[in-house]
């Protein structure tokens, strides 16, 4: 365990180790420890700290709290063809989106193109690791999720809208392309991070009180008017995936989720494509080589690297592997304790 | 024919009739000339100028110079299930568009989900009316068309991805709720505008010439570095677009359609969802009734009305079906050109 400022860096296997014993000291079964494990830990890894360890402490406090059903699975209510809406009973957010995706291609097997829609289930963490789960196995993804309200509706100021995280995915050499992006230019993670170092954002995230748009996260903080991606554009884009999400599942909306608690009993959508299953497939590959190889060829403004959406990933996630995965040591402490039984 | 200012305004009619006799001169048969010119007087009506009334002049500038090949129509060429590839064998976008809207609905009807996948097609246009068509219908709509390279990748100064418009489209009381949205802040043709009225943009719309973001219309025209919506985030969403309407279609994509003498070839992607074939459809109505009631109920900003996307186009349409659609004199007078022939 190294150590600089008040960040420590956790390696892989002891980070997994530990959300395990604190999995199935709340009752997960084995096999589904493991795999939630595997999500926070690899999510973690890949530098989506936020929705990884330290988002775990929540995901254990919401158990404490009933709010997740540590034994439920998702349950089939109803399907046409290559639709089905399934009820996620409360489930682990992360469970129940790894069997949406597994239902998913399997739809997609059997028909080409497959949706899931998904009532009733909790946060899905990081989005990104359903495209990547999906992709890797050779599959289009294209999902969302709703949320609870953290975002005006273009013109107003009291928030109405979910931020809405859409992912896409597209198989790539055996790796993947994975787009994973909220409605709202900055979440509150980061614009909290941003105003604890006391930086200013890169682009506009919001409102001051006084209406005028800042880069200022701490004036955001206080007025609570996060921008949509491109202003009114993705505030219409949120409020059509979680009408989307909510009608095709049948399960609850973002004003819905609002009224609760606590954000559960979310609606999320899950399609599948099955590419090999197309006509032309084998000239699928050279096709998106040829796109991948014009984009990068693009010409950088100084300094800057041209990536496309996941490309940094790999890397990341080697140093992370190699040299133990970030974390604060307020919330490794957090979850030291969570491991102790506390 | 009221005039004012270098605006004049045509009588719904008026404009359709000329279109339609201009198009049955370039060898339309009368069933799809009547069509083509509905859907370019209808795109003006109802407020989409820059993709009705605007463009016929280069719509039938692409028909001459043989882009458009006036009496080809799509044929089917693989498909498997419910996902199906299509040669759009260069027909005129907006038919080869209508052809395969209802193709998607065709198998929507069968599998409850249906995706066409249009190579080799033309510019749709508006996309939005493919969304009113779907939604109209009684279908979801999640379509989008990839463009030629008209904005740069995130950290890039020269343009490698299109602005690839999305359209998405809910059915809402027997009208829609239909959102399209390019990828790009701004489109040219809206730079133009206030360019040419010495109107600042009223969010950042790109870079000048030193790499600075502006809201100066002009000093982007120049540097030709559009922003994508939500900056790094459009820009990964465009490029995941493209790639998806070319693996799915087998067609061209940005990159290949750039290379090009004009704008012609693209792909294209058609979902439709039919959703009276879910089992939980008669509760649909009342949970979109509710979540458009909580959108409206938002706290507006000093002066502003809360929309959803569509929902001010039957306002724009009567008000122009009434008092007449306003062109440029300029326009109209090419217009009325190629009615006489030339």
């Amino acid at each position: 365990m190294n150590k600089h400022a008040d960040f420590i860096q956790i390696p892989y296997r002891e980070m997994y180790d530990t959300f395990l014993n604190i999995l199935l000291a709340h009752n997960f079964t084995r096999e589904r420890a493991e795999q939630c494990a595997s999500i926070f830990a690899i999510n973690s890894a890949e530098g989506i700290y936020t929705h990884g360890v330290n988002r775990f402490p929540r995901f254990i406090s919401y158990i404490r709290s009933g709010y997740i059903k540590v034994d439920q699975t998702p349950s089939r209510v109803g399907g046409f063809g290559a639709i089905e809406q399934w009820n996620g009973n409360l489930g682990p957010g992360p469970l129940n989106a790894i069997h949406a995706s597994d239902q998913a291609m399997g739809l997609a097997s059997q028909h080409g193109i497959g949706c899931i829609a998904l009532a009733n289930t909790n946060h899905w963490m990081r989005g990104g690791y359903y495209g990547w789960h999906t992709a890797r196995k050779g599959f289009v993804f294209i999902g969302w999720t709703n949320t609870l309200a953290n975002m005006p509706a273009w013109g107003a100021v009291d928030s109405k809208l979910g931020n809405n995280p859409l992912v896409i995915a597209i198989p790539y050499k055996d790796e993947a392309i994975v787009l994973d992006t909220a409605m709202s230019q900055y979440s509150y993670g980061a614009l909290d991070q941003y105003h604890s170092k006391n930086q200013q954002l890169p682009v506009p995230g919001g409102y001051d009180e006084q209406g005028n748009i800042t880069q200022d996260a701490g004036k955001i903080l206080v007025s609570r008017r996060v921008l949509p991606i491109g202003y009114w554009k993705g505030a219409g884009l949120s409020l059509l995936l979680d009408i989307l999400a909510t009608i095709l599942s049948g399960g609850l909306s973002t004003h819905e989720i609002s009224k609760k608690e606590a954000e559960h009993a979310l609606s999320q959508v899950y399609i599948a494509i099955d590419i090999k299953k197309l006509s032309h497939f084998p000239a699928i590959t050279t096709s998106l080589e040829h796109i991948i190889h014009d984009y990068h060829t693009s010409q950088p403004e100084k300094g800057k690297d041209i990536r496309y959406p996941g490309e940094h990933i790999r890397e990341i996630k080697e140093k992370n592997i190699a040299s133990g995965i970030p974390v604060s040591e307020k919330v490794w402490d957090e979850i030291v304790a969570l491991a102790e039984g506390h």
